[in-house]
């Protein structure tokens, strides 16, 4: 059924304020990975609690133990779980975003404090670390909940809600408690579709629906030799260095065509037949689409249909950095002693950080044997996530679709995702039912890059979006 | 003539004293590389200018001028000259140090603040940035002249000092001021010879005079690409990514023997003579040495003399490390968009930065174009110094040979070093004398390192063979 018109004038009445609210969430600096911000985490946790409580959801905090990062044992941060609604004769839906965000300084190259919500003068976006991903969906939710609580109407479907604070570290604990909740008596069980909101339109014009995303296998490569770092001039040539070492494993990984070099990862995965290459070319999208993002002409290749695939149904492999090297301005003549290099591989179907692990850590063994240097290596797989699809005929995804028309008058683009969300396979496997995605944000956001931003349409109108979808849900 | 007695007694009988004066000067962090450490650079000139006259010498501080780094003009920390004596029937001899320190910090693996001088509980070594570069041996000479100073006692020579804030970051302004000193009616005017303690002893046992220098040339390549940092699993094989030819390039710099892939480079170099193979051959020197040094069984070859001369006799290659990366513990996955290899390559002769500089930038464009990427390159010779060889027959060396056997009872080492100090080579050839470098430190004190240290030993008995070799060069 359509959303009551009342519903979409409310949210255009209180835009301002649901704007101040996500400025309030943006002021959190809960980032996930780094070990001093982890109070933060907890903070926004209890924050977005507080928020779900005065909406009239029913909450709790779940405790998920701790786990070691940096060596060092953390609390993770608490899941908050919500529900409301238990009517037998409607759907339930269960509702999923985070609360944690990647880091951000204004040192990385912010044009504003990247946790103060600044509005743009003349565009409006709304600029800020999570405004995007994923702090303005979480609180579109919030938006809507606050509609039917103020004005004292019933949601059209139960809902459920699990909001965790640790996707950007490889959401710790947060299988086991989907595992245990959706059991029998638990806070999921009787839930009959899922909806996520942590993901991008494919451009800045065209709402989308998401129906697959790629893993990610997330490793380090230390290579350590001397017992602290050396002057150069003393020591150079006397040596091996262990930046020499890294540098020639790290250039071993990935070619400049994007293909990956370690034996057997791009031969996991068939070659599209002509079939399903014709769904990428239907979508709305130009190489321009992505200059414009990025701001520079450097795509892989001139063809729109083979860039697409590249980010949906290829593996790519991506170099982050080095921790131990110099890193600063300036000139510091160092040997680094102790170096660390760190690089991603984001799967697609049939890959798995299980099949994947075994191959990358034997074929940098391997080719550090061939440097015949005296220093040690040691690699080691951090997080991983495994890819996903869904059936996009589902009744979720029509439900969507309808609502995507309603509020933006214009059929959605069904995609395949670059990014990982992990916790979506685990919801589809454990839970047994549809999962969709569900994106707020525009392609151009900008989501663990400098300058984060959600446009203040897709804020209001994506609010929009998430209501009618309940109503269209309830069909 | 040796030294008078009383003095070497003053020494020892002030020890602490002197210890106490160089935990002064650690504490105050004059980094020269670094933009906010700049005022500290200059305190530490006017401190070292208050102590000189405090003892008696006439001083200058020199202005030299402004230059630019990381795109800031900044002024040049001041010169500091000193002057005694000025008896025509003496030697003149200038001295030499450097006030500015490498950068230091806690976080990089110090056991201690490297800007408290902290003792040892147990060796009495004396920790702390700049303990051994470049602080401990200037103050060494402080202790000298309060000799001279508080006992009324007559120097032995006429003493010119040069002491500089930039050493550390290619000894801007220097070259200048020692030129227009050196002339006619200059405050150089005069000298009859250099002596320079700013470099360290082969191993930790023998003490050494050194007769060659290696150069430097300090290089950054710059690749850049998205006009910010992207989301790797939104934009993972779209586009060129910047890390991913800056590895490229650096991987094909050097190899894990050390040796230097920019071709023509280490082709400039001779091979060495049976002959002067034996010199290397002759030093107190062992692979245990260098291992000990550096806390592991690293060494390039387990020849000595292949080692020695690897550092002695041979340019080398380090990779220093990556701006714009992520560099962080933990697991971001970022696209950098801008990222800068840091490398330098250490020269000896006849390769000087003007010939070998066309050879790496043209090589890495090169090679750069070799990798078809969209990406933008650019490639800047940053400082550089010229490498030096002197005499070591001359009646310079000849005294300083005499007071290491007067203070330590053995004969030195006769070394080239690995490090460049490059106004080394402005003073032998501007003012056409004999340049001596009298270490102080040993082999083991890890000046650009963390945990910077200098023997209490080599500070007191360093003192003395100071003045001891003031009175040997009288003789
Ligand atoms: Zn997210
Ligand atoms: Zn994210
Ligand atoms: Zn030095
Ligand atoms: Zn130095």
């Amino acid at each position: 059924m359509p959303a009551p018109s009342d519903f979409l004038q409310f949210v255009d009445q209180n835009a301002d304020a649901f704007i101040q609210r996500l400025a309030e969430a943006v002021a959190i600096p809960s980032i996930s990975c780094e070990v001093p911000r982890r109070p933060d985490v907890v903070k926004m946790a209890h924050w977005l609690d507080g928020q779900l409580k005065a909406l009239g959801v029913e909450t709790q905090l779940r405790d998920l133990g701790t786990h070691v990062m940096d060596g060092v044992e953390l609390g993770i941060p608490p899941a908050v779980l919500g529900r409301i609604g238990n009517d037998p004769k409607k759907k339930t839906v269960l509702l999923y975003g985070h609360f944690d965000v990647q880091p951000a300084s204004k040192s990385d190259g912010w044009n504003t404090d990247p946790f103060t919500l600044t509005i743009h003068p003349t565009n409006g976006q709304l600029i800020g670390r999570g405004s995007s991903d994923d702090k303005g969906p979480v609180l579109g939710w919030l938006n809507v909940l606050q509609y039917h609580h103020q004005n004292k109407k019933e949601l059209p479907v139960n809902l459920r809600m699990c909001f965790e604070g640790m996707e950007e570290t490889g959401s710790e604990g947060l299988d086991d408690l989907v595992v245990k909740e959706g059991a029998k008596g638990g806070w999921f069980d009787g839930v009959d579709c899922v909806c996520i909101s942590d993901n991008y339109w494919l451009n800045t014009r065209t709402p989308a629906l998401t129906y697959g995303l790629r893993g990610i296998a997330y490793y380090k490569v230390n290579v350590s030799g001397p017992t602290r770092d050396l002057h150069s001039g003393v020591f150079g040539r006397m040596v091996h260095e262990p930046m020499t070492d890294l540098i020639q494993i790290m250039s071993k990984l990935v070619d400049t065509t994007g293909q990956i070099l370690v034996p057997g990862v791009d031969d996991m995965v068939s070659v599209a037949s002509e079939e399903e290459k014709s769904l990428y070319e239907q979508l709305d999208y130009s190489i321009a689409d992505v200059e414009e993002s990025v701001g520079a002409p450097i795509t892989l290749s001139d063809d729109k249909t083979t860039v697409l695939m590249g980010r949906m149904r290829s593996p790519s492999l991506s170099l982050h950095g080095i921790e131990g090297a110099f890193y600063g301005s300036g000139g510091k003549t160092v040997i680094p002693a102790n170096v660390t290099g760190k690089f991603s591989i984001r799967l697609v179907p049939p890959q798995t950080p299980e099949n994947v692990n075994p191959l990358v850590v034997s074929y940098i063994e391997s080719e550090f044997a061939k440097l015949k240097t005296k220093n040690k290596l040691s690699v080691e797989a951090m997080h991983g996530g495994r890819p996903w699809i869904a059936d996009h005929k589902h009744w979720n995804f029509e439900a969507a679709k309808r609502a995507t028309e309603a509020v933006y008058g214009r059929s959605p683009d069904l995609t395949r995702e670059g990014g990982s969300i992990p916790v979506t396979l685990t919801f589809a496997e454990t839970l047994g039912v549809n999962v969709l995605l569900l994106p707020m944000g525009r392609g151009d956001d900008g989501a663990h890059s400098t300058n984060e931003k959600l446009d203040r349409s897709n804020f209001i109108e994506g609010t929009k979006l998430l209501g009618t979808y309940l109503y269209e849900l309830a069909q």
